[in-house]
């Protein structure tokens, strides 16, 4: 089984042994599909799907990488791997994973060393056995590890999200030309679906009149009707990479409260952009938007207007005032300027942008949102 | 926002807090996506697609439930909300989701009392800081209160199952009628995604060929050729609840060999069917299943024929050797003979039953499986 060539250490793996050394860590385990995919270049299927199942990867500051897998998966492992030749499959009945993984930390003389786990993720009772199989190892958080290393985007993580980014961009403008007066929430959530082929999963997040309101609903059978705002927030997912773009409709000609609503979250989305550059600091993004929105009288409606995109939806950097980052080029953001009147109506833009040596560039497809979305009006 | 009406206790919880009896703990904190709707009733979306957020769901064993949510998603909460009617919203980048939980528990004098918490799901740092916020609690592992709750499904619950799996039974064969040499298992994906329309999500694992060898291979761009196997599971989900449904069919006609394997794998589903009812043991029905296989020749590719399935896909009571569980009325399978031929082909049935008072019923169609599906012989 397999036949793929054993490449060279990747890029990824590179930067995050840049922040192992810095963090004095000899080893670090992962655990969550995107850590584990971070590190071995693939995700184990059941990681995703069956949380009583383990996935573990081995990562020393030195020497060769181990996979803990399911037997199940064993096959699909071995010929998905690139560099991780090492793969041990358990049985999930009988078998204790970090058995699995004590065992592999000894035969690389490491069982007295510091091995960083995910803290924020590791079961306790996990934690519980991989203490009593390792009694001498010095267990420390790896998270902030693996989240440094990832903010710094590679250029082939860079197309991944590039080219899903732009799938869903256009997704979004096709679904809206063949939406009719008539359908419902969930129909539109099929047209998103169908304008997304080809991709591992896309989730569009629809909400029409009232329900345009709720963060992160799912779409119902509620008909759209003359009058509605429509706000859509379309996730896809490709090779553990995501793409997260928003769009805001309205199914007729938008009222002039909606348009002055509108005006001013791009507006204040337009002023992020003209300081989006390496050096700009995340908090002061943040209080540029807020300022902005403060000036035509509206409040954010999130803690937050953006976040870093890669192998999970959400991750580092955040741009909001808890956060004083200073950007740089490599990373990848979403920004998201929202505006909720709960019971009424909901507004949302959203692009993934990279940060670039001269300022930035739009992932998605830079769909221009001066305006509503105006949809249907001759009918 | 809301409206809807507050309702009696559901019967999950009732029959949850009998085995939080029975088990002498006085209160259970949910912390996964499955038992915190099965308490709670709803799923808060994030809970699926952002590992970062925590949602906490307290149970206690006498008194009113409260969960705990990102402020992103309260007015979702509340207008989800059917019996939980105490909901606190915290900032995801300055609060501490436990120590809202354990403001809770004390509210409810329970600060000193017997707590089932998920032992292996909770992080280790969260149930680290919740020990401190708890000291005098007396923690214990909540997770087989809430598996042996959820092996007896409610009538509302088996209706779930019913409907999803029917859908995704019927996606299939409309999927096969409209194959087409040529097509790549990506093409046949899409066909089954399109027959399965308005389902939360739907994720059909397609291998052809020697791919079909591969448990859990996401479809590629490989071309489905005469004389090709074809491996389809596809699993839906609304609502929280799941449908799991696999079937076999050959690009033509199958091969003498095909058959024979076909035969042995339908051979034993039908013996272990014919011993399905309650009382009948787990390990005894898996023994059964082996020995038919071995009649035959061949050797089970996975370590069980079966699993329960509801809010995860996978849960008890599993059908192995390892398990020794009689059956009961309302406990809902999914059995699943697998025969792998790695590198050349892979073949696969699987259905949802119902475990009623005089035997079972097949909640997905009963689609006929004496022959394999043989797909445009004509052409």
């Amino acid at each position: 089984v397999g036949g793929h060539p054993v490449s060279a250490v990747p890029d990824t793996v590179r930067q995050l042994r840049a922040g192992m050394h810095r963090a004095g860590l000899d080893a670090v385990v992962a655990t969550t599909p995107d850590n584990v995919t971070y590190v071995a270049g693939f995700t184990v299927p059941s990681h995703l799907s069956n949380r009583f199942r383990r996935t573990l990867c081995l990562l020393p500051l030195d020497g060769e990488p181990a996979l803990v897998v399911v037997t199940v998966e064993e096959t699909l492992a071995r010929d998905s791997t690139r560099w991780v030749r090492e793969i041990h499959a358990y049985n999930e009945f009988t078998d204790d994973p970090f058995a699995v993984l004590a065992q592999l930390v000894r035969e690389r003389r490491l069982e007295d060393a510091r091995i960083g786990i995910e803290m924020d993720h590791v079961a306790a009772d996990d934690y519980d056995r991989l203490r009593r199989h390792l009694p001498a190892a010095r267990f420390s958080h790896a998270g902030p590890a693996f989240l440094e290393a990832r903010m710094h985007k590679t250029p082939a993580e860079v197309q991944a999200i590039r080219t899903l980014a732009g799938l869903a961009a256009r997704a979004h403008g096709e679904a809206y030309r063949r939406l009719r007066p008539g359908m419902t929430e969930r129909d539109l959530a099929r047209l998103l679906i169908d304008a997304c082929p080809g991709v591992d999963y896309c989730r569009p997040i629809v909400g029409a009149g009232e329900r345009s309101a709720f963060a992160n609903a799912a779409p119902t059978d509620r008909p759209i009707a003359p009058g509605d705002v429509i706000r859509v927030d379309l996730i896809a997912g490709q090779n553990g990479f995501h793409s997260d773009i928003a769009r805001t409709a309205v199914l007729g000609r938008p009222t002039a409260e909606q348009t002055r609503i509108w005006g001013a979250l791009t507006d204040a989305y337009r002023r992020v952009q003209d300081r989006l550059a390496p050096g700009a600091r995340t908090r002061d993004l943040h209080m540029t938007y807020l300022a902005t929105l403060s000036a035509a009288g509206l409040e954010a409606s999130l803690k937050f207007l953006g976040h870093g995109l890669g192998l999970t939806i959400h991750e580092e950097p955040y741009v909001n005032e808890y956060t004083d980052r200073a950007l740089e080029p490599g990373m990848v953001l979403c920004l998201e300027p929202v505006y909720l009147v709960p019971g009424r109506m909901g507004f949302h833009i959203e692009d993934e942008f990279l940060i670039t040596d001269s300022g930035f560039t739009v992932l998605s497809d830079g769909t221009p949102n001066d305006r509503l979305i105006e949809i249907g009006r001759e009918a």
